[in-house]
């Protein structure tokens, strides 16, 4: 494994071996380690100076069940601090037939040209991204698969990207070739279309899988984790479901975002909910999936595909975050509609969730109706016209309320919130608050702890706890839901590690791995600028009560300073 | 004199005696140290918990020539920081007829109806603003004088406060009843609005002039002062051509912003030239007004009315600033076209340097054609009608550019630059950077200064100068314009103070006032969070040279963090 380094200046890709303080990390950590090394914490995000990483997690190449994820990372332009982003689909298994450790992206071109960058094990070039430029992703993409074949890997960019637009994500091949693994927050995709970088091309057909070192041991390690995941309740119904199943439950608690983050129950919670997406989806058949792997030997297959009344897939996949944050956050409870928004925000190449916030955002002043998904869907088509109101609402929701004049905005650190209410699942506005990704349920989800989410005195070692776990598993490119295999049989991770690189790591590697992620990240953030007042949800959180439970953010600012001590 | 504090959730008035602290500071100084202890320097400046602070300077209410202004402050939804914004026209001397030292404006209503605040010897209450809310600054203001009288001062605001734009300031009565004074940078205006306050009636009619210890000193030294202002060449200058003089001296030095800041001189400047203006102004004739005072007893009268061919008046005053900005930077050449559109941003309650910058950002996007007046103008009104297009630029320059993906945003701390190029005249460069009130020439202009305006290693130590006298001066109440009078005869400030209070201050008292008020401004800044990272020009500012002079700002990032030791 190897450092590969692009430049956009020079238009050249070296490859070097890779640094000591290196080689035990990958994935999100790895990330951190970079960027803390190599990119001033106070430079522009889209200027030549910010650097974009490609880190694949540590256990990525071997077709572990959902442990093949990707991590993108950079400065944000979104959050202006700190940022990795990941992705399932087929990217990390090919940077790992490369033989990349971590793929770093350097600097810009002169001009305005725009860029694919292509790397196999026999060539890396840059071809010219003439006339890709302004299209869709889909149709980017089928292009892209035309012209270097269907076995290649893609991270691209969508009009999002191009234009700077701070809710542009970096999208993935799934392993049908359907680009919707979006790295999806902080604007990452800005920071590649900064680089004029519309495309990478992973082409790993003629590399090899990643080296073993004690091959046995491995498989042994492999097949217990599997056996462990397998056995785990939640796999089951992650596989009927998805995490669409997610609406009941967080309703349940009152803690479904509904109206812009006004209220935690949405009336017609039924008309989305995971059952009845399951029943529609069943009815309709034609391209309708109700399970689905994103990634190749994955056993949870959480994904789906998502089919109109003609059977003909609107998208795939259809997911909580995105149900949660067009739907009732608009008080819209059309899945189709909501299925029609999904695809078209993705054909932007933009995050769903941040979308969703900043339309919510933007009916609370009056620029849509709550409810109505045809107006909805309009807005999110001014995106691809440019207008201001369009590159408003692509610009997420913490400009969207900077320009409207709304002062309820879900957001920490210049990020929206997920599908989750801080006021109602209180570890997870921890993790909102402390994280330093900013707003960000993957950075740590309490939900599904089994505990009371509206007593603030457990809060915060609830979230630290799930902060670490996902920092680790973030670097280990394994799926939160791979996590319920890991956390059955945590000595596995020990030994998979162990077998593949010949280390002498002990069963807490997890959170050794974690711990030191949240360090460096939390240390560049410092060196950025950030302070303890970063660390906070918004004012209004914290003295306007949430109904049903009519709940405020009471976890105390002492507490939230001191959870990583 | 005393404090005066008005409380919008009760609807009350109290007075209170000065607290010695308070006593020897007036105006901006009076503000900074006012903010500093009452004021939470984290809080939301458009929440209930900042206060909007009116302070006449220590001069104010004897009609010595300029020296009546009225001070606003507060902390600054623009560049989040300390603010002090100051006007012209009657409100200082009927605030100093009503006795009032400074006013306060705290808090805001339970529910969403607006107010007005009246205030006079007798009475001090609260009168409802219905029937005002969304009627342009000009009809405001005529019905207000209709309702209490042309004798009252007034301090206003138009649809951009009341909807909380950025860029809104808080416009006062000139000495003809014209409500064209604005306190206009950062964004005051917006502050004034969310605490639903349409306007304030400062009824001194029965108030008194403020007492004198030692008239007759006084009136010594006020003499004094008269004739070294009367004896300096540059007020005759003010009186034929205003700052619209200044168009040819800023070009001459290629320091006249162009095209989104990006050259520093404009093919067309005869066009603007105060030259130009002055022989359009006396050929139509009509209202027009090549020299006219903004308030009772200025003998500089540096103003003007700018009429059409009809005769009749467009805009008063039109000032180099506004021309720069929305002439030069536009690349617009039509004075008729710049008067139109300042009286358009002027009836919003807007400020015409922000407003104008953000064009200029607009146009580097592409979203009006540089030289294209018509355009711009409808742009303009977009704000009124509260397009997402308007409100984006009634929310600054800043927002724009972050909005439609403008790197070249002029701007420090959140606030626009005016009109002069800080690469080629560095000095106010300086005082852009490190001014702790943003981006602002009147914190310390240097243009006028002898010196190499190019030559990086004199221009720390220019500004400085420069910093210390303005803060003085917005002390004091005195227009930068009296300060040629106080710079020829400075011991007339001493003298006028010590007469006016029977204090027994020295000459340096303006130097002593000003780096006082420069301390409690940058602790302010500090307490709110900012650092030496936010005394500093935009970047790009320092890479990319300026025509013709070809020059970038490189002044040191050291000399910069030490300007004040």
């Amino acid at each position: 494994m190897q450092v590969w380094r692009a430049n956009l200046r020079r238009q050249t890709v070296t490859q070097e071996d890779i640094p000591d303080s290196w080689i035990g990390l990958g994935g999100r950590g790895l990330i951190a380690r970079i960027l803390l090394d190599e990119v001033n914490p106070e430079c522009d995000p889209l200027g030549a100076d910010n650097r974009l990483v490609f880190a694949p997690g540590l256990l990525v190449g071997h077709m572990l069940s959902s442990c093949d994820r990707i991590s993108i990372g950079g400065k944000s332009p979104l959050t202006r601090g700190v940022k990795e982003s990941n992705a399932g689909g087929s990217t990390g298994m090919q940077m790992a037939r490369l033989g990349i450790k971590v793929l770093i992206i350097e600097d810009r071109p002169v001009d305005d040209r725009w860029w694919i960058l292509y790397l196999s094990p026999k060539e890396a070039r840059f071809d010219a991204a003439d006339g890709l430029v302004g299209l869709g992703v889909y149709e980017s993409a089928r292009q892209l698969i035309h012209r270097y074949g269907d076995k290649v890997a893609l991270s691209l960019i969508g009009v999002g990207g191009e234009r700077g637009l701070l809710a542009a994500g970096i999208q993935n091949l799934d392993k049908d070739r359907v680009p919707s693994r979006i790295a999806a927050r902080g604007g990452l995709g800005a920071v590649m279309g900064s680089k004029r970088l519309k495309a990478i091309i992973f082409d790993g057909v003629e590399g090899e899988k990643p080296p073993i070192f004690n091959p046995e041991a491995f498989k042994a390690a492999q097949k217990e984790f599997n056996q462990a995941l397998m056995n785990h309740p939640q796999t089951h119904i992650y596989r009927d479901y998805g995490t669409a199943a997610m609406p009941g439950m967080s309703n349940g608690f009152g803690g479904l975002p509904t109206r812009n983050f006004s209220r935690g129950r949405f009336e017609e919670v039924e008309k989305i909910s995971g059952e009845t997406m399951r029943e529609l989806l069943l009815k309709r058949g034609g391209e309708s999936q109700t399970t689905h792997a994103c990634m190749a030997g994955c056993t949870i297959r959480c994904s789906n595909s998502y089919a109109g009344e003609d059977g003909k897939t609107i998208v795939s996949p259809l997911e909580y975050e995105t149900i949660g944050l067009l739907g009732p956050n608009l008080e819209i409870s059309d899945l189709d509609q909501i299925a029609r928004m999904c695809r078209e925000i993705n054909d932007l190449g933009l995050d769903s969730i941040e979308i969703g916030a900043a339309l919510g955002v933007a009916a609370e002043a009056g620029l849509l109706k709550f409810g109505d998904g045809g107006q909805a869907l309009k807005l999110i088509q001014d995106i691809w016209r440019g207008t201001p109101e369009g590159l408003m609402l692509g610009n997420g929701a913490v400009n969207t309320g900077r320009i409207l004049g709304v002062a309820h905005v879900p957001a920490v650190k210049g990020q929206a919130m997920s599908a989750y209410e801080p006021r109602a699942i209180k570890g997870t506005g921890v993790t909102y608050a402390t994280s330093p990704q900013g707003a960000d349920h993957t950075a740590g989800l309490t939900i599904r702890a089994k505990v009371d989410h509206l007593d603030p005195s457990i809060q915060v070692d609830l979230s630290r706890k799930a902060q670490v776990n996902m920092a680790g598993y973030d670097s280990l490119g394994a799926c939160v839901f791979a996590g319920n295999g890991f956390a059955a049989a945590p000595e596995t991770i020990r030994d998979l590690l162990n077998s593949r690189y010949n280390w002498q790591v002990s069963t807490d590697i997890l959170q050794q791995l974690g711990k030191e992620t949240l360090r460096l990240e939390r240390e560049f953030n410092r060196r950025a600028g950030f302070t303890s007042k970063d660390d906070r949800l918004p004012e209004w959180m914290k003295h306007e009560s949430l109904p049903p439970n009519n709940s405020v953010f009471d976890v105390s600012d002492h507490e939230l300073d001191h959870i990583f001590d």
